[in-house]
């Protein structure tokens, strides 16, 4: 029987979700669109806070419903992070990758999931990142990520590793948001590079391994028992008048 | 036997590989060549127009012999993507690559067969990424890419992710090249290492593995058996007049 | 029963850790604080210089516990440079890593365990390799690393290998600091690959592995087996008056 | 019975080595050391140009002595091209790397040789590619790598793929020296990452692995002849008077 925490999770997984997609437009919006009118801007302030909330009071009834308290704190650790930190926040986006990641889960095998999954989260966390470096440095003087265009090429020679140097942030803000995407990029590495090892492991090793030397001793016990078998017939078919050795 | 879409793919695949090969030529000679005459120029645009248009009908047709069309567009998105975005259109030459690892597909481990394509579809596509880049920048101002020599030196730093940063895009349209070329050298330095992880894997792990616990159980069990048939050569040999246990 | 140098060990175990500990905050702090007092600097140096003394005389000792002293040299020859080379002493705050490691060795796996040590110990080195930096710095004339800020950016960029350089070392110490950071960075990548890579194998492919040949072959083995068990029990019902084959 | 290559090779293992580091002194010290007097730059040259001739004709010799010359020459493909095309030639250094290398092949494992080769590799790689942009870089008006020690920080930042862009080479030589260096590094990277992954799963995965489906089939076999050996040996005890079956 599903936990009351589970059948919780279920109902309020596709409202959340949505949530998480309306707080990426009311964040973006008022940094990516600077001749945005004021009425607009005051009323996706007031759509973050109200999904912040939302995101909290739901964290609460999570944790009421669990049935260990710490291990819930434990497990859910960066929820209680991205709640708690407002630089941290635009990672709420994220939420959106793991609603996509679950519509196919019955059909990929679990590398192409994890596979999918990062990088989803890591072309979503550069689009994220980009904003959010847009949003810390268009004020700051002497900055040289002025544009939504030189923040998105900015983060996608940051996440790749390349850092040409062309672009790079000045602000602390900036700075913090470049040191999460450069980890995001060397997980991004990472688990490209791992999943092809596995790929390659499974498609070619798969049929030599067990070959070798197991097979041998297999077949050498195979022949073995198979001659055994053969002597009983013989010794059944002479009854025990005549004991002959086969060997 | 074979279906009508495998024999058509066998017929066409050499002519459409020399076509790809023309396409790198028409395509590269105005961009690299800044002195070329108004009719030579105009004789490659005419051939990398005809080249798009029967890669157009070879994608039609293919589409037309295909058992089940919505599988066959899926298996082949990339192919509609390369017809369709002018962008993407120097990824033809990728075709080359693919001829070239289809000859030694005989001889090759699957491992060696993905390397060889992978590095070959890398140095092609640097190759390309230089032209390209070539092209758009050369116009800009202000761009630092002015020279081939130039765009082949930015498209090694960039595809092996060292990113020195003395010369990089300016240009929206050199920018999308770069991050291409980015991708690639991810999916080159994965490739590699995944490659070798599998090699050390086969050639270090193959020999120990099915050792240590599963070998000490089967020379448990063929003593085992070995011990059986022993004792029932002596019942035979002994007859059933004196029956004494050998154990 | 334990030897002496091992209850040496484990008694010296924390002191040492704590001593490492001491060392981080006197290192570091004459460093990031400009305006330290001359008195405050002078006790730094002297707890600093007999934190040197305790681990020289930790070495010593240890040697002289050890049953075999040329082996003891060789596995602990990380120890002997970081006593030795006064570039390298930042690094006995690694000792800390190791401490915090040892704690939940139980409950973890070893790939974990790796995972987690390598983590801890690239986050230090990023720490100390910036105050080291910022140390080398930030005297020279021309250098771009003049604020403990700069320096952890500085440390960020090289240690993920993006390398923007907006911010790099300009002396000869600095730069050797630089260079072992390169290391670590790179020693950070393949551990988190590679425990990436063992994750994916674990989890998809113990399932599948041993089920296809030797699985087969066993189930052959097991039936071969169970034939010649019923002939037997067969014979025995029989007496020897019949012998009639079951084959 | 050895071949008289394999004789041959054998002998003239160790002088060719000291060859290779006589030629790494020859090929550095006029680079590094812009006061040589005119009389020994001339020695180095002549001395470069005399070990250039003994590695040529002990490539003729081998192939000479080899049983299939075509297969001798796609074998040595490298030694080849390292003896015609001049960039090369410093190449000749990692001969040193190889003799080392052989040296502990008895005692290490076959991850470790590699691993320590591809280490060797790197770091004389990274010397001689230094001393050669040096030489490259030098003479060239706006080139920023202009001492020894620059160009050691250029190939440690090329070599890790950090690439702060504080030095670059400017002329044509210097990048191809570059390019090389950058091929190394992606090498390294892989090497490094992929004998972590296999170390991972050799010391994880070999206790987990044959354990749990192949060892539970293993077991319920050894117990089935387990239990026919104990039914023979009750039947011999009875002898064949009283034909009871156990089962």
């Amino acid at each position: 029987m599903e936990s009351s925490l589970a059948t919780y999770e279920r109902r309020t997984g596709w409202p959340l979700t949505v949530a998480a997609v309306v707080f990426l437009v009311v964040y973006a919006w008022p940094i990516l669109d600077p001749g945005i009118s004021a009425d607009l801007s005051r009323a996706c302030s007031v759509a973050n806070v109200t999904i912040w909330a939302m995101f909290a009071i739901d964290y609460v009834v999570r944790l009421g419903l669990a049935t260990s308290k710490p291990r819930f704190v434990r497990a859910h650790i960066g929820d209680l992070l991205v709640l708690a930190l407002p630089l941290l926040r635009p990672l709420r986006a994220l939420r959106v990758v793991t609603a996509i990641a679950r519509i196919d889960r019955a059909s990929a095998s679990l590398r192409v999931q994890i596979l999918s999954y990062v990088i989803g989260a890591v072309v979503l966390l550069a689009l994220v990142a980009a904003v959010a470096v847009l949003d810390a440095e268009r004020g700051s003087a002497g900055a040289n990520i002025t544009s939504f265009s030189d923040a998105l090429w900015w983060a996608a020679a940051t996440i790749t590793t390349v850092g040409y140097g062309d672009t790079f942030p000045t602000t602390a803000e900036g700075r913090l948001v470049a040191v999460a995407l450069m980890i995001a990029g060397i997980a991004l590495l990472g688990t490209i590079t791992a999943s092809l090892a596995a790929w390659f492991l499974e498609h070619v090793q798969t049929v030599e391994q067990a070959s070798s030397e197991s097979q041998a001793e297999l077949a050498e016990l195979t022949a073995e028992v198979r001659a055994l078998r053969a002597q009983l017939s013989t010794n059944d078919r002479m009854g025990s008048s005549s004991p002959e050795t086969t060997e």
